[in-house]
């Protein structure tokens, strides 16, 4: 127990002395997640415009058309036929959460991470804090990995409960890929999800989406402390006239 | 009911198209008002910083030194004397919203504001939506105000609700003055406060504090329009190894 401490301790202080803080390191994130959910799918950046603010991170594009990854400054969008497409800088985006990747924290895992779960867990024991965001990219060769898309919508727009009833989902065995995505405090619940949210893309960009399971015999895992959160909210009507409810637990739904 | 609607729909739509979206116009805030609330008081931003980021705004000072209001670029601090003071730009502070304030909407009230409550509604009936921060800005002569501050903690920091049980308050008659503060959204309840946050600071420098009544005879209410919040969160230990409780119904008795 005492050794526990004095490792927490450790960690914290090394955290604190070594992965100093850098004023631009924080997660540029466009409207709510709480906005998506009520069906405001209009993009409102322009890819071109977000890579001025980071090269790696998670999102949709206009209409919820795709689920999208962002490495490496590239920005590539797995849409509901489960192909992997580029993405041309003129597209926009309604939702997005993205920094530029420093890795303040790298894991070398040599064991076998059977499931999303024990991902987690892996990933929770090395953050020094449940206070900021971070960024995550984890690459490795991947035994088993289940993903998600969503098809692109239509005006009047569903609720994104509503769409995700019908998602399709792709399953891929003995593949290499990179998974990125962020992990945020619960006192971020309010303008996106507490806790991790991570999308996959496989390095022959075959494969990608949503990641709903995972199945690893080995893995990097690379963490970015980020020391705030720069959110740009719409001006268009939609998202002026939407009642943003907050219900966690259909979120919950919506993303597993 | 017709017509009601008719003048919701012109809000919304005269909203849309005079008052653009400025790209700069967002909210600056420093830290979560759930750390305040857990005792993180250690400044951790200097004033002469924090007014590269706005002009006009609220907060509090290192140790949690009483009341801020920024008006015009200048930083005032109300202290437990419940006196006026100048600060100075090396003074820092562990909590603040401010913002480069813009007038995107104004209005001359003629009619007597007997209390809070009365001023919230008046205010509530000007936003053209509950889904965007704003920054508020509201002069003119009142006939009473009741305000208080907060006196300076020593290390080990007690919880904000231990302080804010023996708060100073203090009361004036007939004085000209100027409330600063924000309006944020529901869904920014985690790292601030939702709904309204207003300090008020006489014209003749005598008098201030953290707003708790008021009864203005007329009011000039000015609105700035905000389209995102630059959260920043400090790097120090004490914010990293605190938990953050987010315990709204305590913070509700603190505020007010």
């Amino acid at each position: 127990m005492r050794r526990n401490i004095v490792c927490i301790l450790i960690v914290l202080l090394v955290g604190g002395i070594l992965f100093a803080q850098n004023k631009g390191d924080v997660i540029y994130q466009i409207s709510t997640l709480g906005a998506l959910q009520e069906g405001v799918y209009d993009g409102v950046e322009t890819i071109e415009n977000l890579l001025k603010y980071g090269d790696t991170g998670i999102g949709t594009f206009d209409g919820l058309d795709g689920e999208m990854i962002l490495l490496n400054g590239v920005c590539y969008q797995v849409k509901a036929d489960g192909k992997v497409y580029r993405v041309a800088k003129t597209v926009t985006t309604p939702f997005t959460a993205v920094s530029f990747f420093d890795t303040d924290q790298r894991l070398q895992v040599n064991e076998r991470i059977p499931n999303l779960s024990s991902l987690y867990d892996k990933i929770m024991s090395m953050l020094p804090t449940k206070n900021i965001p971070y960024l995550i990219k984890i690459t490795g060769p991947v035994s088993y990995v289940k993903t998600r898309s969503v098809p692109k919508q239509q005006k009047p727009y569903p609720r994104l409960v509503e769409v995700t009833k019908n998602q399709p989902t792709f399953e891929a065995n003995n593949i290499e890929g990179t998974l990125i995505g962020v992990w945020l405090p619960d006192y971020m619940a309010g303008v996106n999800m507490a806790g991790f949210h991570l999308h996959f893309l496989s390095k022959d960009l075959s494969f990608g989406g949503h990641l709903l399971e995972i199945d690893m015999s080995k893995a990097t895992i690379e963490i970015d402390y980020t020391y705030g959160l720069q959110l740009t909210l719409p001006s268009k009507s939609d998202f002026f006239t939407t009642v943003l409810k907050q219900d966690k637990e259909e979120l919950k739904k919506i993303e597993q």
